[in-house]
C-alpha cells in the first residue's frame, strides 16, 4: 500500500508538477485513504518529496563501472535531461522556492532527497579516490556543488541553458581544471 | 531622488530581509512619494533587485590585479562573506525562491541582477583568457555556475555550510582539475 501510494505521487507529479498536487488527489488515484496516508506522511510537502525521490531513483542511479569520468558523465546526462527536459525540473525548482520561506519542507526536501543523492554521489566519488583516480585530498561534496550544484544553479536562475554542451563542460572543466599549463 | 530611493531600499533589505519590505516604508524612509516610486519601478520585486543590486556593488567589486587566481579568490571570499555571514543569502534565497512561481519577478531578477553579475565576472575570465592563464576552450559562463553557482546551491539547499575553507576548496578544484596526474 505504501508502494502505491508513493507510484501515484511520482506519476501525478512528473506529468502535473506541484500546483494541483493534493492529497485527496492521491488518495483517490491510490485507493488508499487520506487517513492512512497523513498517518505515514506529515505533510503533503513531504509526500509529494519522498513520491518524487522514488520516481526519479532509477533514472538517478550511479553507475560504477571503474571509470570515474565515464560513470559521472552517464550519470550527469541522465540529470541533466531529466531537470532540463522533463516537468522534474518545474517540480525540483518549486519545491525549492517553497523551501525558502517554509522551514517544514527545507527539512523535508534535506531528510527525503538531497542528503541521500549526495551521498550516493560522494560514495562512488571516495570508491575512486581509493582506486587513484580522484584526487585523495579533494572533498568529494564540494564537488557535488560543482556539478549537480551547477545544473540546479541554472534551474532556479534561469540565465543559461541546460544542455548535454554544459553538463559536458561541466566535466571537463572540473576534472582537468580550467588554468593554462604553467598556472 | 532616485539614489535616494535605492540607498533606502539597499539599507532596509541589508538590515531586514523582504517580509517587512514595502513601498509605503520606502516611500517614508527616503521623502519620496510612492507615485514616483511606481513610475520608476514597476513592482515591489524590481525595486528590491534594484537597491539590492546598488547596495552590495561595492562588495562584490571585482579585481583586476592580472592574476587570476588572486583575483577569484578576493572576490569569492567577499561573496561568501556576503551571502553566508550577512542578512543578503537570506534574502537572495527569498528573493530567487519567490521567483519560482513568479514569472514577472523572475525576469527582473535577470534582468537587475544576475545577468549584470554573470557579466562582470565573465569579462573578468575573458581578460585572463586573453593573457593566456585561463584556458582558451573553456566557456567562462559554465565556469560562473562551478563557482558561484556552487554557493548558490549551498545556500537555496543547505545540507553544507558556505565556509571559507569551502570557497578555496570550489577554486582549487576548478583551477587545478579534481583527477590525479594521468588520468
Amino acid at each position: 500500500m505504501r508502494a502505491d501510494v508513493l507510484s501515484a505521487v511520482g506519476e501525478l507529479l512528473l506529468a502535473e508538477g506541484l500546483t494541483d498536487f493534493t492529497i485527496e488527489r492521491v488518495a483517490r488515484l491510490s485507493g488508499v485513504s487520506k487517513t492512512t496516508i497523513y498517518k505515514w506522511w506529515p505533510s503533503r510537502g513531504a509526500l509529494a518529496l519522498d513520491g518524487y525521490f522514488h520516481a526519479v531513483e532509477p533514472t538517478l542511479a550511479f553507475p560504477d563501472t571503474g571509470d570515474i569520468r565515464a560513470d559521472l558523465t552517464s550519470q550527469l546526462h541522465a540529470f541533466g535531461r531529466l531537470v532540463g527536459e522533463t516537468p522534474a525540473g518545474r517540480l525540483l525548482a518549486e519545491l525549492i522556492g517553497a523551501a525558502q520561506t517554509d522551514a517544514e519542507l527545507a527539512a523535508a526536501y534535506r531528510a527525503l532527497y538531497s542528503f541521500e543523492r549526495r551521498h550516493i554521489a560522494v560514495a562512488r566519488m571516495q570508491r575512486a579516490q581509493a582506486s587513484g583516480q580522484l584526487r585523495a585530498d579533494v572533498d568529494p561534496q564540494v564537488v557535488v556543488d560543482q556539478l549537480w550544484g551547477a545544473v540546479y544553479h541554472r534551474l532556479l536562475i534561469p540565465d543559461e541553458p541546460i544542455t548535454t554542451t554544459f553538463i559536458d563542460a561541466l566535466l571537463d572543466n572540473l576534472l582537468d581544471g580550467i588554468l593554462t599549463v604553467g598556472h
